[in-house]
């Protein structure tokens, strides 16, 4: 009998979550019914969301309850199948939790070609909900016309470092923000972006003003907080801001800080706008056709942060806060 | 010779604009030029935004520097022409600043038909900017549709109370919010609108709640602060929030406060959008089409709120801030 581990929420975090807000939990794996698979789960993708699904707050997912499994996107390999749609060492996507094995009815997971790409985990980041995340909400909500300027702020980050390429892609000028000198590098050598600001070290205000003399006309939001709030001081006539998510504001307990000059967006005639990447899976198709050839054509590429381990999942979710990872962070089962 | 009274800028004010912040000057009237109007100002149209024009900010219109004759839009008599195109007696509008007479060679001034308007200051509510503004902004911005949910700040203001009625015209549900009891069966009474709320007296979430059980489609959002906090927090997906301006921010001295729960946006998929009316001045003729069987049927009316005196300038410009004022606030000169 082999011993499935999972991880279970047992407490609503303040501030950033701890290790004592799981509890590791043993039990027996069950025998498969008929229509059913067995999944070993090989990654997690650990996703700034997360931190809200652990509070009770009304989201775009319910709260996870407390004592459940802590819920995750994951991929895996099937190791066992009573479903002839899923032959055994074929890998699937979806919602596996956090978990080490999984018996699903093979609803909601998707099978891919792991063989095609350069790591199986692209499958959580380009072409998973990261790399949706990025396409749709710069393309759907931002609206890029080619020579426009676009800011990205996490630009080394999962999602940020797709909004660079695919705006680089698309004939954006595009301006990163990261932490530090390494992101930095990152950022413009690899990514290709025309500059990056590092917030940590430069006069945010300044900066911009020098890179973006003319203004901005899209800023991809993944960060709230004082970023926000100097990009809307530049926003340029009829600038879009891609509401995808406000990472800075996540773990600040108490009340979220609103961006103090949002009446900016009057004299700019500028638009603030949020998307939540669950719409656009049905187009999930489109997403990739368009990346696949950015990905072939090395425009494309994806910066995995694996850490190993099921036992260290809060400590992965706690480097998207503290901003220690440095690409897509993955849990290795 | 005629004097000419004129109230100039002299310091940028902190907190409500001061008396003292204005100084008022008598000057000889000047002879007219060939293609120039002498036009009796008779009316000045006061506006939120002029809090803005007398600080140094960036706004749509550059700062009134300090010493000039403070900007207002006005209506007035032409009393004396060498331009055949104004003859004396007509009424015209524009940016006639805060004084009791003008000379103009005419450009800017619009003439218009006072006889067939209820009293001439509706040229400078429902037929002047704040009916463009409530109309563009709330069919513009807004896209409103047949049975949505509109909840409408500063309800019984000049702006607010045309949003209501618009609102009202085109079938939507409208809740309004006032100060007061007197404002508010205004509102529902004379405005139309399905229920209003006193924010001095009532609990907003609460009252949102009741009467917006499955969401707001639509705020237009006049004054910021909590009220717009409270609205973020019951959108309804895709909503759109029509930020027309953010009048309990202007006198906050400081830093603005921003909508805290701004991520809400990202829950609803919902969109906040700034604009500005001069945008909009070329297509007046379009919306003064679309409200003036509104006005014939009875369905769109202004209530003017009136301060005699050019020397009471600056206690009108208070009333706005404080709310005191109860309709379009204007000045008669």
């Amino acid at each position: 009998m082999t011993t499935v581990r999972s991880l279970h929420l047992v407490s609503r975090p303040e501030g950033h979550p701890k290790d004592s807000d799981f509890e590791m939990r043993d039990t027996v794996a069950v025998p498969l019914q008929d229509g059913d698979i067995r999944i070993a789960v090989k990654y997690l993708s650990i996703d700034p969301a997360m931190r809200v699904w652990m509070t009770e707050a009304k989201s775009y997912w319910p709260p996870v309850p407390l004592g459940d499994v802590m819920r995750s996107a994951g991929i895996g390999e099937v190791v066992e199948s009573k479903n002839p749609k899923f032959n055994v060492g074929s890998w699937v996507s979806g919602m596996t939790g956090v978990r080490s094995e999984l018996v699903s009815d093979g609803k909601g997971m998707q099978r891919f070609d792991a063989s095609r790409l350069p790591h199986p985990g692209w499958a959580l980041s380009i072409f998973g909900a990261t790399g949706l995340t990025a396409y749709f909400g710069l393309t759907d909500i931002g609206h890029p016309k080619e020579g426009e300027v676009l800011v990205v702020s996490a630009a080394a980050g999962a999602v940020g470092s797709a909004v660079v390429q695919i705006g680089k892609a698309l004939g954006l000028k595009v301006i990163g923000l990261a932490g530090g000198p390494d992101k930095c590098a990152f950022v413009k050598d690899t990514l290709g972006a025309d500059a990056c600001i590092d917030y940590k070290s430069e006069n945010l205000s300044a900066a911009l003003r020098e890179h973006c003399p003319d203004g901005v006309d899209i800023y991809f939001d993944n960060v709230g907080g004082d970023i926000l709030d100097a990009v809307l001081k530049r926003l340029r006539l009829k600038a879009r801001i891609v509401l995808c998510g406000g990472i800075s504001q996540y773990n600040a307990g108490g009340e979220t800080r609103g961006p103090a000059n949002y009446l900016s967006l009057i004299s700019a005639r500028g638009r603030m706008e949020g998307f939540v990447v669950i719409d656009y899976l049905h187009r999930a198709e489109e997403a990739i056709a368009a990346m696949a050839p950015w990905v072939a054509a090395g425009k494309l590429t994806s910066k995995l942060d694996v850490v190993e381990g099921l036992e260290n999942f809060p400590e992965a979710l706690r480097r998207l806060y503290t901003g220690a990872n440095f690409g897509k962070q993955l849990v290795q089962v």
